[in-house]
């Protein structure tokens, strides 16, 4: 009897040096580092440069990797107007994967897949996200686009670029470390579809606009503004209780809960609540934050025996409703912050790349002839 | 000790009813159908619709499916627009990977990811890409853009607006062949990137996307285009034997031989070659086919032990190249035909969808901290 691994689940597939998860104790390193000691220490840069080269860098080379994504904010004249034709009522999503197949035409370097270019194209692509991504928005919203300002961080300068007003330095830094627990992942589902397209010597364009496309799904990236949708539409702390349930009798999913490796809570998860709490405890609780706190004692007293726990996504839309952005452009910046992981992780594959061409187990008919047309039922 | 299943080799992910390899005697069916069956007595057409339904249509079923194909035969005015405005240089599958998404822009339809919705995007989506494709390369060439025509079949439509000369009804039928040998080919490195994408219950345009960009690459689609450019390298004939040998000597890949699953004749080859022949018959053998008979033998002879044989790629380009087509656009028009497996196999897997989610093998630094940047060497 063969085995089907269904969704690949446990399939161990390459060898990587960048992240390691152990799933039933919660824990996530990059480099060996805890998450935990990135969210307090490090910053989007620090952590990008570190997943790109495999090692902490040097105080100079972070300098001149920052100096570098600072001098690529801008992006071309074409693709700006590109965006700003876009039909206004697309998903965001749907505009940025356009946006960065688009990107790919004017680069004369797409086409060259050695380690050097795939390396400088990703750091372009890393430093021109938040700017496109801002776009998208800006036009989105029907408001002018904001060019990109070099004496702020990265984090900084996206949230400059997104909303016409420089942050304070806490929003920054708050919106940095929500950055930096979204960088990178191991194998999940986009970085996985970013390898498989690199596989076949592709180029780096082709795999991050991938990427993007399977980011979008509500059982990925699109989980963050899906939660949102759900908090909306549970509407007030007392009625979150009763809807949980309802879902879960109804063998319904709850968005921003379970995990294919995480059978506890997921550290990310963890940095995000305590964020979150921490916010409540100065300005008292939202509505939001009192809704996700209910359900997520309802999810975890109810299916948490069967290893569903809240995930990444659960608490990170309050950060970002918060900071006063929208939910249509969650997962957008989820994809601001993933698109270090996917960079690293494709160059790290393509140094031992094999094609990914896995088989499916036949239960179709077998012995058939073709019936010519007049013949048929 | 853990198993890596590099490049999945070998790993059953799914069950499926459209395809059947067998790669040691060199089998291809769909539907349980042989391949050859399929060349000689069906069309593009009706396969595409054979693999969305699972089943030979009826004959009513057939022109139902035709007639909507043909209606659904123009583009967006704004999506011709944006074809003809796109820099001349690049590559066609970076054009067709942008178009392609840039079409999802306009489709009302393009979020909803259920069954019905998906395979009528499908549907429209196998009409177009031969008007895209024709698109590209016409404004490529500076050609003007020409509107399809319903009064031709998919393949003599297609060649029509790619060449501005109706070809003859043997010309439309050998393509509509090529098209019929390109159609699916189970989970081939495009296909499952497009499941890939499609597990997170993503939507269609993001699922062909991706597929776009995995198909780009030289291990897989790309090869046709790597084999021509090998045919221009040789030269003439009596260069091939030396040519090949060398590159085996220096350890180097060569293009159009090979595959992960047959390590025999691919029978898609032997039907592209038979006609091959048959044309070197009539009008005598061309220097490419020349070159191609001794590549052949050359490679049986010095790897056909390893299980290298002639793949789909090695006689596709011939055949193209016989029509008046240009190298640049053989991959697209692997997509042209690939796009009907692409999307019977993404709705297909959709109907029992789990998210792909493999896992690489730790091999990084363990208990590591962060360390602060002044204190670092
Ligand atoms: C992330 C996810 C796709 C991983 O799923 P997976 O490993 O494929 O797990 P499955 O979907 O096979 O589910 C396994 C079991 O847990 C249950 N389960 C998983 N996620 C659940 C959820 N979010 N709500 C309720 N039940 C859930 C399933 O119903 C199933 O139960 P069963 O065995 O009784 O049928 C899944 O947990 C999910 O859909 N979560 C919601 C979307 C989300 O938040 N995604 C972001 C992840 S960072
Ligand atoms: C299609 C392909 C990627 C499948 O490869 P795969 O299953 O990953 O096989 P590997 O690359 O691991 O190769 C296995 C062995 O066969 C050899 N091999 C495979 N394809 C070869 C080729 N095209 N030329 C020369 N040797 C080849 C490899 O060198 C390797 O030899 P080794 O064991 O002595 O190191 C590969 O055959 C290839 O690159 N072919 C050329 C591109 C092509 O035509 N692609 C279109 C496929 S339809």
């Amino acid at each position: 009897m063969t085995t089907i691994a269904k969704g690949l689940e446990g399939v161990l597939f390459t060898e990587s040096k960048l992240t390691f998860i152990n799933g039933s104790e919660g824990i996530l390193t990059h480099l060996g580092i805890p998450i935990q000691e990135w969210a307090e220490n490090s910053t989007f840069e620090e952590l990008s440069l570190a997943l790109l080269d495999g090692k902490l860098p040097t105080a100079a080379e972070l300098a001149a990797f920052d100096a570098h994504l600072k001098a690529n904010r801008m992006i071309p004249e074409k693709l700006a107007e590109e965006i700003a034709s876009f039909p206004r009522n697309v998903h965001p999503m749907q505009a940025l994967r356009t946006a960065v197949s688009y990107l790919g035409l004017f680069d004369p370097q797409a086409e060259d897949t050695g380690e050097d270019a795939r390396r400088a194209i990703s750091i372009r692509m890393i430093a021109q996200f938040a700017t496109i991504i801002a776009a998208i928005a800006r036009a989105r919203e029907g408001q002018p686009v904001i060019a990109p300002r070099s004496d702020l961080t990265h984090a900084g300068n996206f949230l400059y670029m997104l909303t016409g007003k420089e942050p304070t330095t806490e929003q920054a830094r708050l919106f940095d470390i929500a950055l930096v627990l979204h960088a990178d992942h191991g194998m999940n589902a986009s970085t996985f579809t970013a390898i498989a397209t690199s596989s076949t010597l592709s180029d780096v364009y082709s795999c991050i606009v991938s990427a993007i496309g399977a980011l979008k799904g509500p059982l990925h990236g699109g989980a963050n503004e899906a939660v949102m949708d759900m908090l909306d539409e549970v509407g007030t702390p007392d009625q979150a209780e009763a809807y949980i349930t309802k879902k879960l009798d109804n063998k319904e999913k709850i968005m921003g809960v379970g995990h294919r490796v995480y059978k506890y809570f997921d550290p990310r998860s963890r940095v995000l609540r305590d964020y979150a709490e921490h916010v409540a405890s100065k300005e008292g609780k939202s509505t939001y934050y009192q809704i996700l706190e209910t359900i997520e004692k309802t999810v975890v007293d109810r299916i948490g025996s069967k290893g569903i726990y809240p995930n990444v996504d659960f608490y990170s839309g309050t950060v970002y409703s918060d900071l006063g952005i929208k939910k249509e452009y969650f997962t957008p910046i989820f994809a601001l912050a993933r698109i270090s992981g996917w960079c690293a992780s494709v160059i790290e594959y393509s140094r031992d790349n094999r094609l990914l061409r896995p088989d499916a187990q036949y239960t179709g008919a077998t012995d058939q002839h073709y019936v010519q047309l007049q013949d048929r039922q």
